[in-house]
């Protein structure tokens, strides 16, 4: 027989592997700090409190077969909780989703909400899992810039004013991936609006609102409106292996949801999901746990924003880092961190350069670290390196 | 603020919710044998084992990480060795992918492969998780009917001569559901030297290979070419919960397939990849827990089988049922089963009427039986109850 393959879909042909991922597997080695990812750090997730939990959960056969699209029914109900109060209204348990990871619902509500050749805004720099899922739906993707308090509302309102009509505007509201920022109160409540006035949802995506460093941040875009879909995770305070994600959404959307899910993969892993419920469910516990984390993490965003203003303040200007897992930095001296990267590599350091988040300006002078797999003494070195680097 | 909802996407308007799906909800009452499910047993599932196996993934904390998009390496590893085994052929890490079941691969290959507007060839009556994903992805799609010895590849020789050029035949090719038949050695051969002369891809999706009562399945589909995509899964064997399935495909497709798989969701689990792999090559455990299952499941269907021909047998004719979790059965007498099921559930007993499954022919008088779930008194309970349905 002849070896000749048939031929793959042409939707294929312009996707490409990310160049994040890319990138984590070139820096991989021991030899270099890589600053490139963004993973959690694995020591602060709580192996033994899981493993109780598993142990736990398997006293119960059940949890061993299929279960619900929409999630195992406690753990819907603890997150319903836990919604409403963050939400500050009752969420019923129809209105919550348990996803494969936060992902997945960006994927499926992709599908759900956007016709191809609809217009989806996004932040620029962008979240790049976004970015992949909305172009894969045949969106067009138009950026709006981000500042100090998020999301320029006021370039989004003049895209509006231009007659454009978005079916969807995504935006991660809290310490944003890679800006670092988070979007302020007054412009939170001025999204919801707008979406209501021109009929389009809003996906707010929330991973990273438990880690807080100095105060949490503001009540969610999702609070005033039901047409702001809020997502959210258990990857980054607990563990990413449960493969725990949720959306609250109103119950036609997650119908829909759950007519893709059953074709996309049947269910979520009711072993899983009862660890995460547990968890979730255990208050003090959880209130400790997720204090330490923000602590370790607070400390190191500390060290490495006070490493970059020490060694490389004349040079570039970063973010705060109020939360979450990435700094932000902007070079001011013209220097292009696309070109400096290899450089930066043979030193010993690795970061993401900011065209890999680009949507519409090209983040020439930008770069995204993070600061949550590395000791403070270890940041301090990686930004010596750079120094060196930027310097010679 | 007015709470009017902004549209839903027009990819919705055609979809709807799984009859089986629904089904599965109706006949959840105490007091109803229901023979309509596809669940393995969840007594059978080795949950110490399992216990025992996720005590020892948690002694290391990077099992509850992001993992590779493609699967955890050493769970891939097992699975080459366990399909080379199968495939007669030395099958390399890089073509096994890890998806979350295999539906995940079904869904994300029908992305990877089909074009919208191609031709998806399935077999009729169809697995309804393969058609839901394969009409959700554009394809048109028409079925090729199954005999005792699986799909006729004389129909489809015949749809090729017609001038159809089919991108994609997709084979449930062991111990059918929802037919109940294993296609013959010779067929096999025949539909993979039909693929490689004619440039479709065939999709072999086996989940039930392993579940043989009396002897196995003839080698499969893809040990006669590399065009054939193999898909297999955990979760008859050992346990859905995992949500351990797998693909072997040429190096190209699983790239594409790791593409797709970042923007759905971006990993599996460590985790539960790490509790299949630990099962999966302990080789002595396994051959006793599958033989054990098989012994149970090979009692219950002839249990079933039984009692249709002692008690039905002047109505209808039912498969052997060599293996797998389904019987399938058509009334001779021109019972519609459709009709019949409300007056059965008032009786007590629920089944799936053929229609369910139906691409091109209607399948009103037949109707799918799962035997994997009731002990032996209970099923032939289960046909006393029918047989009193249809003798009313």
């Amino acid at each position: 027989m002849s070896s000749i393959m048939p031929p793959l879909a042409h939707r294929l042909d312009g996707l490409r592997s990310s160049a994040i991922r890319d990138l984590l597997k070139l820096t991989a080695r021991g030899d270099i700090i890589s600053l490139a990812g963004g993973l959690p750090d694995e020591q602060l997730m709580p192996r033994d409190r899981i493993a109780r939990a598993a142990e736990a959960a398997l006293a119960d056969r059940s949890r061993l077969q299929y279960t619900e699209s929409a999630g195992w029914g406690p753990l819907r109900a603890v997150l319903a909780a836990r919604e409403s109060a963050r939400l500050d209204r009752s969420v019923p348990v129809e209105e919550v989703f348990v996803t494969h990871g936060s992902q997945q619902a960006l994927s499926l509500l992709a599908e759900v909400l956007v016709d191809p050749g609809a217009l989806v805004v996004v932040e620029d720099p962008a979240y790049v899992g976004a970015l992949q899922v909305f172009r894969a739906a045949g969106a067009r993707v138009v950026g709006v810039p981000l500042d100090a308090e998020g999301m320029r509302i006021d370039a989004l309102v003049e895209l509006i004013d231009r007659g454009e009509r978005p079916a969807l505007v995504h935006t991660v509201s809290s310490f944003h991936n890679p800006r670092g920022v988070t979007m302020s109160a007054d412009r939170r409540r001025a999204l919801a609006e707008l979406a209501e006035r021109h009929g389009f949802w809003v996906v707010e995506d929330d991973p990273y609102g438990d880690l807080w460093f100095d105060g949490s941040a503001p009540a969610p875009v999702a609070s005033y409106s039901p047409t702001v879909i809020r997502l959210s995770s258990a990857s980054k305070i607990l563990a990413p292996s449960l493969r725990v994600g949720w959306m609250v959404a109103p119950d036609a959307v997650c119908r829909g949801v759950e007519l893709l899910k059953q074709g996309a993969d049947l269910c979520g892993s009711a072993l899983t999901q009862q660890i995460a419920a547990d968890l979730l469910a255990d208050a003090g516990w959880l209130t400790a746990h997720v204090d330490k984390v923000r602590r370790i993490y607070g400390e190191r965003a500390a060290a490495l924003v006070g490493a970059l203003r020490d060694r490389l303040g004349h040079r570039l200007v970063s973010t705060d880092a109020a939360g979450g897992m990435f700094v932000w930095a902007d070079f001011t001296d013209g220097t292009d961190t696309a070109d400096l990267l290899p450089r930066a590599i043979d030193h010993g350091v690795a970061y993401v350069p900011g065209s890999a988040f680009a949507v519409t300006r090209p983040y020439r002078h930008s770069l995204r670290m993070c600061f949550t797999t590395a000791d403070t003494a270890t940041l301090c070195e990686a930004v010596g390196r750079l120094a060196s680097v930027v310097g010679e």
